[in-house]
């Protein structure tokens, strides 16, 4: 049986994921294609802290990717240390040196994929990155591939495990996002500077991603518009609730007729809807093409041995083209071509306010003319509490564009009887057909 | 740019709409692959009906198969009539005249498939066929190729569009089984005898599929036992709905220590489980894998664009496969090797009894009996609805071997207290971590 040799760049989360799946299912995988895979070695940067690990026994580990490099026997390259540097000048290298590369480093792809792909086809063979987004989901190659026949028309994400846990712990347990938050830390879902989840950036990372594919144009993370899910409180999700929605953090790439618009932010999701369903550490991709309707990818969005899937799946896939000797062909990501992109203040949506007003007659009525002022029609307005002499309105409005829901804001916050407007956010409708 | 000639074999809802996808989208598949498809010819058996169709203009239509066949010029033929016969002899003459097949007959696959896959390989050319499973949904290739580092531990699908119908609109619209039948016909989602689908033949086919390719062995329909959804009344759906639940018919694929078991029944699936909001005319595939966790792949299950869209999936993937000389590799059920069956009697769950009884004191105290006496614990039991003198009593077990299920059913039947064993039906668990 043909034995394909791999060497493991990083041995954290996902590394042992590789290194555990490997060792778990080898006879299944010996199986179904018909070859044997070996990890040969290790990248680390203290090799001595792993000496004694079970799972990497007959394992050359080094601290040294030169070692790797010079190794003519490597069949296949596994990138699991993430970040930008050195992982991009180790690929690189790889590629150059003819070798074949799995990654599951999202912020090198959402930056860097069109040119790391052409550089793996200039060299005949494989860049593959499908544990880039949405952890175990198989989304980048059923997007590709399955869906290769559809213009897509949009892609609505939940792609950040830290943030789905928040929400869907303030949701489930009543608390509050400061409690949900430090929760998530304490269980390592979230960092100590959890920025770069709560913001949306990394959201916005892999929607860059799944736009790239899913538009076939080279998309990076600058071009998404990005709100995080800061601002959300316990009241704005117990009112969600109470009109039949849950909160969640989405990543929307959406086609319009003169260009495409990406953006990051939280939105009230009906619980009829299959996106409401995705709680916790589950990650879902709804896409809808104009041929196939709409479909949904649903899994587990993080995790070492989900994660290890996906890599895996890439792995094997690779292990076929060298099977083959087809490696540089069917690749994702190859487009560099830029795409116009559609003005995020002409999109409409329904939107959610929550304001806190003084508690005295007249109130309604300059609120209602600001709305009025900005064009914007109200569909539902609830007075939800009163605590001394301020009141708390929640006010729904119909189908409105971006652009006066920000005027009504400023509009707003000037009022003489407004003392703040707590929340602005969006209503998502379940237009399944 | 080089162009792919295809054939179409039959012109029903799939077919046109294979055509609407390729005319529609030209200019996105050249884009995304280099390629153009023209379609050469159809096979219909009134070629005169079909003349003036705007889609078919410069297309050969013609009732002979030879004419197809004899033309040399064709690289794909895609087989969109449905049955058996003669779709079966059209499929083995193309591939053993070195022609690629896409093929989107269940019937054919779920009985053939190995036998069709080792013909298409000796011949080096491709058979595909992931329009046979869930129409629009990208779930053969995924579970084949992406998910190929796992053991798949349970396959469970909704996969039937027609009782997906029937019972949406029971849970939805509050009407009885033979109304929601009578609506589905109406509709044409039902046909005029629908023992097919509502007795869970058709799901049993799409089963034997999946069950095929994800654990790696040849499974026919006549493996898979089956339970149709004609007893679920309206009764049955209300106090599932009370109790959190959505009455779903699910194909269920499970691996065991001993063997694998499979499965058609209807359901309680509670509605915090992503497959209860799978409503209406979408289908979902549940999946669990020893590495991956769960991944769910949801959308629409039938109709002439969504089909086509995994049909021109095929295409378009075998196109690139022509295009790189790689035609007859990578396939999917290729399996010919047989596994061995879990008895079905030994899966537990929890079950719901509706019984109709007389209303007399000692009745509970005969039907306790009745499940001690089998060894079944009760979880939960409730007066429904007391009519004349007659009481309705719904049971709610723990879980509980099939066998033991069996063996109280007959021994309840023949209590004295007992008008009705009205329904049994299995209770569905959210063990998502």
């Amino acid at each position: 049986m043909k034995n394909i040799n791999v060497a493991l760049l990083g041995f954290g989360t996902v590394g042992s994921g590789v290194a555990e799946a490997i060792r778990k299912n080898s006879r299944i995988m010996e199986d179904s294609i018909g070859c044997h895979f070996t990890i040969s070695h290790v990248l680390v940067r203290h090799p001595e802290k792993y000496r004694d690990m079970d799972l990497l026994q007959g394992i050359h580990l080094t601290s040294s990717f030169d070692d790797i490099i010079a190794d003519s026997s490597i069949d296949i390259i596994i990138e699991v240390m993430g970040g930008i540097h050195p992982a991009k000048e180790y690929i690189f290298e790889a590629l150059n040196h003819h070798i074949n590369v799995v990654s599951a480093n999202k912020d090198l792809v959402a930056l860097f994929g069109p040119e790391i792909m052409h550089t793996a086809m200039e060299n005949h063979v494989n860049f593959s990155c499908e544990a880039s987004v949405g952890g175990g989901i198989p989304i980048l190659r059923p997007l590709h591939d399955s869906l290769a026949a559809n213009e897509i028309e949009s892609i609505v994400g939940i792609v950040n495990g830290t943030t789905n846990f928040i929400l869907s712990n303030m949701d489930d347990s009543g608390v509050s996002y400061g409690d949900a938050l430090r929760v998530a830390q304490k269980k390592g879902y979230a960092e100590a500077d959890p920025t770069n989840d709560v913001a949306g950036y990394d959201a916005a990372r892999k929607l860059a991603i799944l736009a790239s594919i899913g538009f076939h144009a080279n998309v990076t993370f600058d071009d998404v518009l990005v709100e995080g899910i800061e601002k959300i409180s316990q009241n704005d999700v117990q009112y969600a609730s109470e009109m039949g929605y849950t909160i969640k953090l989405l990543a929307v790439a959406i086609r319009q007729e003169n260009g495409i618009a990406l953006n990051v932010y939280p939105a009230f999701v009906p619980r009829s809807h299959p996106l409401a369903s995705v709680k916790g550490s589950y990650n879902a991709i709804y896409v809808t093409g104009n041929i196939v309707d709409d479909v949904m990818f649903y899994g587990k969005g993080a995790g070492s041995l989900p994660t290890a899937s996906a890599v895996m799946g890439d792995v094997i896939s690779t292990a076929k083209h060298i099977l083959n000797h087809s490696t540089g062909t069917g690749m994702m990501l190859t487009e560099t071509k830029r795409i116009p992109f559609y003005s995020s203040l002409k999109l409409e949506n329904s939107y959610y306010f929550r304001l806190i007003v003084d508690d005295v007659t007249g109130v309604l009525s300059q609120i209602a003319s600001a709305y009025a002022d900005n064009d914007i029609s109200i569909k539902e307005v609830v007075q939800k509490s009163r605590i001394e002499d301020a009141a708390e309105l929640m006010i729904i409005t119909e189908k409105t564009p971006r652009e006066n829901i920000i005027h009504v804001e400023k509009a707003l916050q000037v009022l003489p009887c407004m003392r703040q407007v707590a929340n602005v956010v969006r209503v998502m409708e379940d237009d399944r057909k």
